[in-house]
């Protein structure tokens, strides 16, 4: 099949089906209300990094010979798991009382709570209609699972607010739940659209689980020490929000003493200047780190073989990627 | 195929249905966190009338032979069109925010904005999740066309709140889209999945939608005119959020002078007695339930030929109930 076409290079045929995502997105979402229309118009200014719709893509081409394009369904799966994330911030910022998001401000600030609910809501039902057009009733099935999922991690979040015995267990089951399952889907709805292997789609899910885990460590890192420029989103949520992150965690249970009782109490008392010094002096923050590049380590060994040329360089490089960004 | 089967009252059939459905939103929503199950058992407290989940089982068996058993996905679209609604009642009473539900707390209330809104999502979500169990493409993509609908309703109404200029075409249009769709795709996939004719099909859909015109103009009523107690949610939301309903709008249509002016005077200030004076004075809530009652009357005379026996009485009588109800 793939001499019968001409060569393509992986770059451009990614370039190509992101475009395809996007025309997607934008035709799902119009609506014959300008009101309606309005507002989708400001959340297509969120898209960001686009990371879930990339893995989708360069998952798919990863199991696809050199030159054969991916199937329109690889687009459709894409704009879904992007539209799906939109949906998680406009109702994460309602949850967050977040004013920024992607350097623009946020519906909720905008409009109020009430349109951002209802939003959110609009671009869930979207996300399933937009998958129900690909007529295949396993991806409905399987991401009504990956959404049912995400809404139990953030349940459990908001259940254990305030806790200060949150566990790294139960942290890492939250946001596996809550980011990590969506982009081990993407990556493994990208490979089984894709005809590989039910091993191959077994490892492509736990590869971009992986990543997932560590791209929320890593957020959540930010939102502890970034600043809302380079960040570009409001930060310091977690801390106002009483949600332990990782490195709260580790340092709570690693020290003891006044070193315990200082984090503690920046924690309570919502001192965001304090608290960072505590961590920082405990190693806290440099041991969350660590564990999240040791997550993206295993990730990066328990990648398949690929047959498209460049496949595996490109995802090796979108795992590293993932910690190694401040925005 | 009826005498291979032994036969069944249509109200036998119909309870034995609505048992199906208990099951599978029960089912459907149990999670292995604890947290999220003590949610969900607060919110199946919020499952009354039913009326969504009773008209695609009755509109099932309307197109059935006596005797005959419903397929296993009438109760699928059933408990899926009862838990799209309950994920509305949810996010709508953080919208309105309404403290009483069914004689009850509601979320918000009881556990706040936050929970409130992620709940809404969990059961959006496994209601999606639960359409697709049936493993029917159209399913899903009618049903997440009937939601983007619904959000786009919710979305106008929001955008025209405390807009005293709204017209009597537009609150329809906000209505059909935020609660006849819903209800009319209750009668259409009822009808559908029985095997009914494409004619049958939309006529059972265009009944519906009928029927749920005139169950919001009928549930808009009750919040200007009943109370807390009766009605067994909060009310007077309508006025509280500045949204017009059908006797306002006919009010401030049909006044002129100190008349009008006493109404607008009244909607401003979120008088509800002197409204509610104006409106009777004016005749413009007498109107609203002649026009509910006229709909209503559209909805019976467009009723088509039904098979099973009783079935056609029953979906009169349901319609009847509609604007015959005081809670």
């Amino acid at each position: 099949m793939s001499n019968a076409l001409p060569a393509t290079t992986l770059a451009s045929d990614i370039a190509a089906g992101l475009a395809k995502v996007e025309a997607l997105f934008e035709s799902q979402l119009s609506s014959d209300f300008p009101a309606v229309n309005d507002l989708c118009a400001h959340v297509e200014r969120y898209r960001g990094k686009m990371l879930r719709p990339t893995l989708v893509l360069v998952t798919g081409l990863a199991f696809t010979d050199d030159g054969a394009p991916l199937a329109d369904e690889h687009a459709i799966v894409a704009a879904t798991v992007e539209m799906i994330h939109m949906a998680t911030l406009v109702h994460d910022d309602v949850l967050d009382e977040a004013a920024v998001r992607r350097r623009g401000e946020t519906v909720n600030f905008l409009r109020g709570n009430e349109t951002a609910v209802i939003l959110g809501d609009y671009l869930i039902s979207n996300a399933f209609h937009l998958c129900s057009r690909a007529g295949d009733p396993a991806l409905n099935l399987r991401l009504g699972e990956v959404t049912n999922t995400l809404c139990e991690g953030e349940l459990i979040q908001l259940s254990r607010r305030h806790d200060l015995a949150l566990d790294q267990e139960t942290y890492l089951e939250i946001i596996r739940r809550k980011t990590a399952v969506l982009v081990g889907a993407s990556c493994e709805l990208g490979a089984r659209l894709a005809g590989a292997s039910a091993a191959d789609t077994a490892a492509m899910r736990g590869f971009g689980e992986r990543l997932g885990v560590a791209f929320q460590i890593q957020d959540d890192l930010l939102d502890l020490l970034g600043d809302e420029a380079t960040v570009g989103k409001s930060i310091g949520r977690d801390l106002e929000k009483g949600k332990l992150t990782l490195p709260m965690i580790l340092h709570i249970r690693s020290t003891e003493g006044a070193a315990r009782a200082a984090a503690l109490d920046a924690i309570e008392s919502k001192d965001g200047a304090r608290l960072r010094e505590a961590l920082f002096a405990s190693g806290a923050i440099d041991a969350a780190r660590a564990f999240a590049v040791g997550i993206v380590d295993e990730a990066k060994r328990a990648l398949p073989a690929t047959r498209r040329t460049g496949s595996r360089e490109l995802l090796l490089e979108l795992a590293n990627r993932v910690v190694a960004r401040d925005a």
